[in-house]
């Protein structure tokens, strides 16, 4: 399989363009006051095709694995806490089952490559892949044949969630480890320096950060970056959470669903997903600015505009979700709000 | 009346700061990793003074009046649209309308001064005070007497919703030409120049800017400053819907109950507030960085840091409903999330 031939995804037309324009500017508000708002109105209408975009039955995934690289000492958590924080959501006690739990949204809890049993529970997918990758900073993370099974994995649930009504999803992850693993990705996609791709992560101080660059500096020096295509690098360097979040985020964009993208970790996979498919991105709306160092960068590259800033650095999808009501805000001004002439209110000369 | 002395409000206590932090600190993430929710969760701790925060049954209350110096031709609007608003609030299809229904957020209309007679309705507080404030470039916007009686529907409105049960009160306005007595106010309060204090409001050009900032000037130079006190200034400047807002955001503060500011209208009453009682900004929660230009001028002022910034310049209570559900994520993450030791998850090292 090759997801630059298997996941079709158009550009957004802009055959209703000028009609939702026209549809937001006649609503009982000065023209563009409701600032972002407008902007994810008129996409969720181009997403969808339609002048009342319908974000109804959101639903949330959260990807978790284990990366072999935490051996190297890049977290100042210890790995037994992927599993830990995966009972965890299953319980309902982190933030993100938290504020699910607010906001009404079903939470699934994806194990595409965590380093433990689970035991079966209503919330969780079991579809590991394997035990953790293997250190990227000695061999490759993955094999290509785990490569397609965990873009699978995310194809396969975001199915699911759409067959079940779902017409908005928001992706989450959880793996001790994976801001290095996303780092090096960052690195080895853009060309960019090790230090430019690194951050404090979970809590890792200066020297915790040296040390990250310096073990993504040792992988990318393990192979020649010119002979790599997209898909060798996400087995070179890839996370079995990070490869399934890009293939739910291409079956997303190929179903014509929105998507919301969380922080640093998931803006790396929709980096991935967009070097295969380079209009997966039309499909994206992005929940925040993380505090992660390097996020700020890769929004720039990507030209996104999140619509949080809370100086958060969870993961989990905790700042997509925290986003959802103000998507859903646009798309019900554009379907409830009065217009100038429904409502009888007379407008700006 | 003088609110100097009348509404006693008391700086929030730091009994129980130590334990909110440590409660924070032991929940099921990298510490600080929940960003401002986690100072918005300490806010509400405090105010309340309790380990758990309760912002059930919140209220918006919407002020609207008129404004004497639209006769100068400050608005791109003409007035009788506060009037067409407000029955645009009563009928559901506003945005402050449909972002209320959305979180179920019970809607109060105050008509404090709007230049019109309304028929009875359940949301509507029929509360005017006059027709309209009087043309503050040629002469003293209100009396006393009538600035008593403004602040004291605020008061009066604060009173019914705590009396209902609200824990958290959200405040909008509504008020052709209220962007110019609002500049007007912040000039006269803080002693920056005209041209520091305007903006283009709902949709001024450059043109309709520096006319507004040449009103100011004509209004700041009836009087010498030097002889007014806050009150007096309120009288010269001031608006009927942002004294009702000033009283009512004082009244928060004196029963102990958190309030969300929105945006550059908000915050001048906040300010005026604020200058009878300094302490009532300690209860203020700033929902968001308006587009309006001196707004992000006035909230430096106060070192106020909104939680949203999202390009808006609407009003009418818009951008303190969007950033609700964020205020609520604040207190169930306080509340619910499990600590470390309750979910067996290893802590960082």
């Amino acid at each position: 399989m090759n997801p630059k031939f298997d996941y079709p995804i158009s550009v957004l037309p802009d055959t209703l363009t000028a009609a939702l324009q026209h549809k937001i500017d006649n609503k009982t508000k000065p023209r563009g006051a409701l600032g972002r708002l407008e902007t994810i109105a008129l996409q969720l209408g181009r997403i969808q095709n339609t002048l009342t975009p319908d974000v109804s039955q959101p639903k949330m995934l959260v990807f978790a694995a284990d990366h072999g690289v935490v051996e190297q000492g890049v977290s100042p958590f210890p790995q037994e806490v992927t599993m830990q924080m995966v009972m965890n959501f299953l319980a309902g006690g982190a933030a993100v089952s938290v504020f699910c739990q607010q906001h009404q949204v079903d939470l699934r809890i994806v194990d595409v490559g965590v380093k433990a049993e689970f035991p079966e529970h209503p919330l969780l997918s079991q579809r590991k892949v394997a035990m953790g990758t293997q250190d990227l900073s000695v061999t490759e993370a993955m094999s290509p044949e785990q490569m397609a099974q965990a873009l699978d994995v995310g194809r396969s649930e975001v199915n699911a969630a759409i067959e079940s009504g779902s017409r908005i999803l928001l992706f989450g992850e959880m793996g001790i480890g994976n801001t290095t693993t996303s780092s090096c990705l960052m690195a080895a996609l853009t060309g960019l320096g090790p230090e430019q791709c690194v951050g404090p992560g979970t809590g890792a101080d200066p020297a915790g950060v040296a040390k990250k660059a310096a073990v993504i500096r040792r992988a990318l020096a393990r192979i020649r970056m010119s002979d790599q295509d997209t898909s060798d690098i996400a087995c070179q360097f890839g996370g079995f959470e990070i490869v399934a979040m890009a293939g739910a985020m291409l079956q997303s964009a190929h179903r014509k669903t929105a998507f919301v993208v969380d922080g640093f970790i998931c803006t790396v996979a929709l980096l991935l997903a967009s070097r295969w498919q380079p209009a997966v991105t039309e499909y994206a709306i992005f929940a925040h600015h993380s505090e992660e160092t390097a996020h700020g960068t890769l929004l720039d590259l990507l030209a996104a505009q999140p619509l949080l800033s809370l100086d958060m650095r969870l993961g989990e999808g905790s700042g997509a979700i925290l986003a959802l009501p103000l998507i859903q805000s646009a798309a019900l001004f554009l379907n409830q709000m009065a217009s100038f002439e429904s409502a009888g209110v007379s407008e700006e000369s």
